[in-house]
């Protein structure tokens, strides 16, 4: 079956951005860039909250935005509660209950499926038991306040970890099989 | 100079606690208590702030809360802002500006000082300036809610990455050293 996959950036003190959505915090590194080329070939499908695509098209451009997706053959699915319509072609809106949504898609044929950004929309998905995988990219700064990335949820997850690299700029990326949702 | 060292056993979603103050989540680990093991030898101060103070009291008892500092020879501070007097002998009370107090106890004979618990009192003393190391005991768990290792702060503080140990149980202990707060 399809693995769903929740993760990214963070911060040591949990955010994936400060609260104007910058990252300016980000640290490139040869070691996470060696990681994500790996990673991004496993990877047919984006699930992304309606928050961090605007958040995306505000940065790259409607157009870049539709171009960063498309562009790798991904199917991208836009969960939203507000929308109407989807926002641009090839992008397929969702909003109804996406953990079914997603329960259904990992059953379907295909590579497995990465939620890009929000932690709003992980968070969910993770509490409705859907999440197979998370992977944090943590970096060596407290920002004080931000968008975290892990918000409250109402179910506790047990993890197992699978492995933690320290990089040679001081980030530390761990990866945790998903267990149990109680 | 004495070192202050802020951190603790953490959940990966940022939690010290739940919101009932539990720690059931806690995993033993022989690498962990070796490390505790060698953490406490250089340690002869503990800097406490009344919440995590009061948590202790009613988990172990007053009588114990005692022993329990002093039969390791630990001068203890207790920070807070509503208490008037000292709960207990051989526990100081800490009443006024808390960053400037730790500042001029660095300065002073003695050996390294431990925040113990306290997101609230580590964060405003990581915003102080005068914290010189973070270190952190990864659990591989989710709690979903609880109370936060890290506080909001109106600053960022970098970090320089020390050390990072996985444990057999899945645990990941970090120790960074702090840099500027700015």
């Amino acid at each position: 079956m399809r693995k769903v996959i929740f993760g990214g950036a963070t911060t040591l003190d949990g955010y994936f951005a400060r609260l104007d959505d910058s990252v300016d915090w980000l640290m490139w590194s040869e070691e996470a860039s060696r990681i994500m080329a790996d990673y991004w070939k496993n990877i047919d499908t984006i699930l992304i909250g309606r928050k961090t695509y605007e958040v995306s098209r505000r940065m790259y451009g409607a157009k870049n935005t539709k171009k960063k997706t498309g562009s790798r053959g991904m199917s991208t699915y836009l969960f939203s509660r507000t929308l109407a319509q989807s926002p641009e072609p090839g992008v397929t809106l969702v909003t109804g209950d996406g953990v079914a949504f997603v329960r259904n898609l990992k059953n379907e044929p295909g590579k497995d499926m990465v939620i890009l950004g929000g932690g709003a929309l992980g968070a969910s998905l993770l509490e409705g038991g859907v999440v197979d995988e998370v992977g944090f990219n943590i970096h060596p700064v407290l920002i004080g306040s931000g968008v975290p990335a892990l918000p409250s949820m109402a179910r506790q997850v047990d993890l197992e970890l699978v492995s933690c690299e320290p990089f040679r700029n001081g980030c530390v990326n761990v990866v945790y099989k998903v267990g149990a949702a109680r």
